[in-house]
């Protein structure tokens, strides 16, 4: 019999416990924070209908998604029929599982609707360094409100959330779909050159401005708009230059105004973070409508978070169109630069270790952790019937910091002495006082 | 553009808000006993190479696990090749991928390594009456101890859960393979037919004695046999007359022992939960060679648990064989029994709602909101500029117990109103008593 592999499958991660930990614990300060702040928790399948993500995610996109192949005789008809295998797929995100959720289940929620969801999503991506096939995904959206106080509410969670991670050198970057409308419109940029313009304005923090104005040198447009462009990109105050250039239009207007406003209402209340009108951030995907944001590191290449408006959105599941305005934590990203600093490795393990003298007093063992344990004091106890030094040993490799020792005569005596594993010294005391004397010495 | 189908997959669901956090909960309760027992998580990838779980679960588990498609031109190559279309599977269980990370991970790990994982599986099963296709399981294994000690860890460990999350009214039902090992040899039953006597003794809860005598009589034993079967399950008192029958020989003296020393050892240490040993119990999973146990309550028709000893199970993935005991809590089946009872519904929501009197008062709302969040009191806020009135009356719906009112009038005096949403007293006080405030009257 040859052994199978007993690595993950390619791209797939186990988890240690201090990792699990680790993560759990993050996630949990996070999702805490989001709670505070009035988001609620929902959840779907890590499987959907393949109809209900295909379409959806662009031909790039669709490529990676990982179906799931029909069964039985389904698969049998399928295949001589020529048609599609697959009858699912494995999420690909959590944005339109979460469409899907509201159009279904609109009736049954509050008429504003905050939620988040975090959780671990599939796609089928070459694996790489840092790059994985399962991976968690935290987002946080307000469904029905098309106010600005809705998106500052989403920008002031995420802050509040990198806050409370130990994060909080961050500088949000904030922006309008609006404003690059007015700004194409201001340059005469013709609908159809529109989004090239975006997704070169998106690689501008990549390229540079060099690369910048030589991507848009590709796109075909007339030596007119190019002058202007690079006339306001190349001012020293390109800010100004551009809030000049959007006053003259409606939409552009719009755009700064809505910014302005994210802006005002959030920055006074991060505590760490700062807050700031970007002109220069475009935002890659096309189903932004309005308010857009990234938030950036100093520790961290590229960004921790981002996000924003998407009106149109809810429409791919329902009639009624809704305006939602969301973000998304890189929670991977997020947790990688945390495990870099301190203490992430170290596992909550057990505290005590209650070793066994002999096979005829496990039960004195058996019952001396189950006190410990009732008194929440995380324990463990010798189950391999090892010599007692070999017992200490592994009691300090699982990194206890006391055991609990008790011999014949101890049982005899009801007494019980506990050992300092870090000092070497032991104590001998009343086995009624155990709890209070481990309390003391943990 | 017809709109596509809103509801989940068949046989998945989603969770709305009060139905996570009242998951959520439970099982943190459920972990937290874990870990103070000296149980560390794992996690191992939702998607495992197919074969590593391929020829683990018979050929009716076989078919019920999801397969992934291989993609591109992998997906091509296959299909001319006319071979299997599918690289990768969504796990079975957790008991699989828990035997492929120990065999990768064991120098790592502790000598005697105890884990948990708690987590979806997926069966591609027909869905029914609370039979779904994604669910959780939740396990823990002691891995690299023989000893009975380990055997108790595991069902103290359970218990304590279970008691923990309110479910004290449970029996533990224990025995041994090794018991049913020894009584086959006492009746003379035939090696080949040994497992079709286990299978039927397992069903005696269901069928009754009669069912099992009738379900005996199918499997070609002597007349002899049966007799023998008979008289020992018709004596008044069975388990006195099973372990008359098991002291013949050495594998039913060993399968006693073994049993009567876990009940001894976790016996005194459940609280509102009883231990004994039952000599009916079967198991119906075949890769048991010692001790085996379920968890009944009298609230539920069938088991709330079960497991046992599995040695043997390891060496799918490693050459050396490694004695593991373990068990799985049937958490959804606990989730729906919790449910049924009181609170579980009750979603965690927010407990103060500040309103927002006008658009331009909304900076004033963001801060209030930011002072209650920071204090970690649960604050939402209004998003859609609606009339005063109507906050109130969708902060009641929230569940909120208070509102926060500031108009003008209030703000230039540095004053804001509290509201008691269910009296409906309100009080006006200096704005920076607020989180004082506001702490009292939750």
């Amino acid at each position: 019999l040859s052994k199978q592999p007993t690595t993950a499958a390619s791209g797939f991660r186990d988890f240690m416990p201090a990792e699990v930990q680790f993560r759990r614990r993050t996630i949990a300060t996070i999702l805490g924070v989001f709670e505070t702040s009035g988001f609620m928790p929902i959840e779907t399948p890590a499987v959907e209908r393949l109809e209900t993500l295909t379409g959806k995610y662009g031909d790039e996109g669709e490529k990676l998604i990982f179906k799931v192949m029909k069964r039985g005789e389904e698969l049998e008809r399928a295949r001589e029929a020529g048609v599609e295998l697959a009858d699912m797929a494995l999420r690909y995100d959590l944005t339109v599982p979460t469409m899907r959720f509201y159009a279904h289940h609109q009736a049954k929620l509050p008429k504003i609707f905050k939620r988040y969801q975090v959780g671990p999503v599939w796609r089928a991506d070459r694996p790489g360094r840092g790059r994985y096939r399962e991976f968690y995904q935290c987002d946080i959206d307000v469904f029905g409100s098309a106010a600005p106080i809705a998106d500052a509410e989403v920008v002031v969670t995420l802050g509040a959330a990198l806050e409370a991670v130990g994060l909080g050198g961050f500088t949000i970057r904030i922006s309008s779909r609006k404003l690059l409308e007015g700004l194409t419109v201001a340059y005469g940029i013709p609908a159809e050159r529109k989004v090239g313009f975006i997704t070169a304005l998106d690689k501008v923090d990549k390229v540079g401005l060099d690369g910048f104005f030589a991507e848009l040198a590709t796109l075909g447009l007339g030596d007119a708009v190019l002058a202007l462009v690079r006339a306001d990109f190349s001012q020293a105050d390109v800010e100004a230059a551009i809030r000049a250039r959007c006053a003259g239009n409606e939409s552009g207007r719009a755009g700064l105004a809505e910014a302005d406003a994210i802006v005002r209402l959030s920055r006074p209340q991060l505590r760490t973070g700062t807050v700031a009108f970007d002109p220069m951030l475009a935002r890659g995907l096309d189903y932004y409508t309005g308010f857009i944001f990234e938030i950036v590191s100093a520790d961290a290449k590229g960004s921790i978070a981002g996000g924003g408006r998407y009106d149109n959105l809810a429409s791919m599941f329902q009639k009624a169109s809704v305006p939602v305005t969301g973000g998304s934590l890189g929670i991977e990203r997020i947790l990688l630069l945390l495990e870099a600093q301190a203490e992430a490795a170290v596992v909550t393990g057990p505290q005590v270790f209650v070793t066994c003298w002999s096979d005829d007093l496990a039960e004195h063992t058996v019952a001396l952790a189950a006190l410990l344990r009732q008194a929440g004091i995380r324990t463990d106890i010798e189950l391999a019937g090892r010599k007692l030094g070999q017992q200490l040993a592994f009691a300090d490799s699982l990194g206890c910091r006391l055991a609990v020792i008790a011999g014949p005569d101890e049982v005899a005596k009801g007494v019980v002495t506990v050992k300092d594993l870090a000092r070497g010294e032991q104590e001998t005391l009343p086995a009624d006082g155990l709890v209070a004397h481990v309390r003391s010495g943990l």
